[in-house]
């Protein structure tokens, strides 16, 4: 399994992944599924993928080389004029890789989909955050619905959608992430850390490196244990029942 | 779907469960997949129901039938001598009707499955709480995990997992199923109020009519909206993350 989220703040995009990768409980591993490229100045794109090692490794390394020879390969995500055309092409390589495993040679026990959540910005243009589903199709974030999931994604699903401000600061939102994926990780052995997270500040058209987040990180073990009973105080500000004999 | 849990307290169980059953999204009915039988001081005995509705009501049906005829049908889940003697009736039950469905006629598109949560007492005996898997097995709650979830669970396993206690008071029990299902209700369609519950004193051997609780109930609707403030004020009381420029 796997656990990514993209929000979409008045201020930029963020992006939080797990590492962790499996096939069957006995063989877990660690492995980067948040990917970014730029173009300092002219355009910076982040992914984030979920879904069948084998294939979202294909959908990365497809990229990579399209950009690292661009003359041989056209169209390059480096050369589209538009976010929209970049979800596009990064959405085509993702269909003709399932299409291509799924259609021949030997059945898996395990499907050969994946899901994407592509995020960025190209000079001219807003940033963008899509969700892209395996049959090559896929939707954009928009004001109604600022961020997207991906993977196991029910755990941390309620903190979300009850603490999220598209206001908030990249400070906040980092809280509110790690909050989210500490209730995940708690609760599916399949999603672990260490946790990807890469902050991109709207029309900075520039990326600092990816920023990795240890199980032992002082900051991440502040909130993992902290809300646990920020949570628990929640709950007893809330009334108890008055519970009377029901009727009937 | 559903959402079903059953709680195992200090002092006694408690049982709740939604009442929305659906065949895709545009077919949604209520109906109530929380049954108790009683033979006030000498055994009282609770199951919530999860899964397909046609093989759950032909459990419950099955089970009525029997404790209705007892001098045809035996053995009874009246007649059985502990409860670990009714699990395994009811189990047995469980997993004929799913037989006598799987293997013979049309196939349907949804599998014929159904899982169950089982609890009561009877007299000389401890409460026990089982949850009864669809090829008839079950297994026990237990002072490390004294609690069950059937159905829709993702959603509301957090709040759960943090702020269970015990020792709790039915009152905040109430309080603590009320948060879980609202989290699950606002998530997920095919789970909705009103909501049955019934709360069983450790030794009473005697049950209350079971509790309905609609959308518009008051106590419903305050924990509901207070729920999403208190859990704000949980987020903010936790620390920002101090964001450094990362190495690298």
């Amino acid at each position: 399994m796997t656990y990514c989220v993209g929000l979409m703040l008045d201020r930029g995009l963020v992006m939080m992944s797990d590492t962790r990768t499996n096939a069957g409980l006995d063989n877990i591993s660690t492995f980067r599924k948040l990917h970014c490229w730029q173009q300092p100045g002219e355009r910076v794109l982040m992914l984030m993928t979920a879904g069948n090692l084998a294939t979202t490794q294909a959908v990365v390394s497809l990229i990579e080389e399209r950009t690292k020879a661009p003359e041989d390969r056209t169209p390059s995500i480096f050369a589209a004029p538009s976010m929209f055309q970049v979800a596009r092409m990064v959405a085509d390589i993702l269909r003709d890789v399932i299409s291509q495993y799924a259609n021949a040679g030997q059945r898996g026990d395990a499907t050969f989909n994946a899901t994407l959540i592509l995020g960025g910005q190209i000079a001219g243009g807003p940033m963008r955050l899509f969700l892209i589903y395996p049959e090559g199709n896929f939707i954009e974030a928009s004001a109604d619905t600022p961020w997207f999931q991906v993977g196991e994604m029910k755990y941390g699903r309620p903190i979300l959608v009850r603490a999220f401000d598209p206001a908030m600061s990249f400070e906040a939102a980092m809280k509110l992430l790690l909050v989210s994926f500490d209730s995940t990780i708690k609760a599916n052995l399949s999603v672990g850390a260490p946790l990807d997270v890469v902050l991109y500040e709207e029309g900075s058209l520039r990326l600092d490196p990816i920023r990795r987040i240890h199980a032992r990180d002082p900051y991440f073990r502040t909130i993992s244990e902290g809300w646990g009973d920020a949570l628990k105080q929640a709950f007893d500000s809330l009334p108890d029942m008055a519970l009377t004999p029901p009727k009937g």
